[in-house]
């Protein structure tokens, strides 16, 4: 059985990512969009198991002192994190794994599963990153100053991704994922086993 | 400017990369499908420089020892090659390009010009290649016995290639070379021109 891939899709705030992620995952349901956990109260309308896993403080401590989790970062004063359990469980029944995570969190996987395929998703500018944020209305110019700072301290480790994802347009981007996910199920040595068994079948 | 990216399909004969390459380029006309140079006489219908370059012997031989080929090969006793000049051209203006070339060309693209992608075109099984070939109706079953012969020793070299591209359908097929294509230009190697001068402008 072929193993599925993991794909890491991260970025910048304010670049797209969930917005392109969640489109990616109604064109293709084939492929498990992780939900992560959290200990912040759930909000309304929101359910257990699909929009997070809600957890209690000592119970994710615990799970992070166990290495339950790929990885996981406090934001606000609440924990984060991706079960390793689910993801590794439906990687190895052969789908493909989506996770949408802030960057500090795709390094963190990059240690632990090198083998997963890291994008890295990109305003075309940062003159549109800083129109994007303002746009929501909702960050103070301080926090619009802080997250653009944050941005170009991320676009620093950029190159250690396998793929940059130009958010240009939506449409566009979602089609690039797409690509991404389809290429790299024909990536060579993901098929070997495939090449042996047909060399083998002529042996018979 | 960005360079366009030179992708090389090959597998073996009967894998259909010939189909799928045309099926590819109708779809996809921004993409430079080259055009092979040859010593054999044109057929009837055949356009110079549309389907191939037209060339003499001696003509032919002094390209080879100018080094104007990136790959070249006798076939039947007549001599098949790829312009090197031209797909330079075409990739240094930013477009891609690729080739339908046999697997010997192949490997020869790859020593002289590794930034290349290599795909590898395979048949779902040794019996679809066999049940293909047959069913030309053109073939010996002498011959048919050697090309699958040749084939499963293309195969023992397809851990050289980047991607396989397994034809069960050609329809599919195409779409995931087009999903090569496409995510190829997202990898970020070829991207890090971008990043730097995102960053750059930042400091501006």
């Amino acid at each position: 059985m072929k193993k599925g891939n993991l794909f890491v899709v991260s970025g910048p705030s304010g670049a797209g990512k969930g917005t392109i992620c969640a489109a990616f995952a109604q064109r293709r349901p084939e492929v498990f969009l992780s939900v992560s956990a959290t200990t912040r109260e759930p909000r309304e309308g929101e359910v257990e198991g699909v929009h997070y896993y809600f957890l209690g403080e000592e119970e994710f401590k615990e799970k992070i002192t166990q290495g339950d989790f790929l990885e996981h970062a406090v934001y606000c004063g609440n924990y984060y994190g991706t079960p390793r359990g689910k993801v590794m469980e439906v990687i190895e029944s052969g789908r493909d794994v989506i996770l949408e995570i802030e960057s500090d969190g795709a390094m963190q996987v990059r240690s632990r599963y090198p083998e997963g395929i890291f994008i890295f998703v990109c305003p075309p500018s940062l003159q549109t990153l800083e129109a994007r944020l303002r746009g929501r209305g909702t960050e103070s110019e301080e926090v619009i100053a802080q997250r653009l700072e944050k941005a170009v301290q991320e676009l620093g480790r950029a190159h250690k991704y396998n793929y940059l994802l130009l958010n240009d347009d939506v449409e566009a981007a979602v089609r690039r994922l797409e690509a991404i996910v389809d290429a790299e199920r024909c990536y060579m040595p993901r098929n070997i086993g495939f090449i042996n068994d047909f060399i083998k079948n002529k042996e018979k």
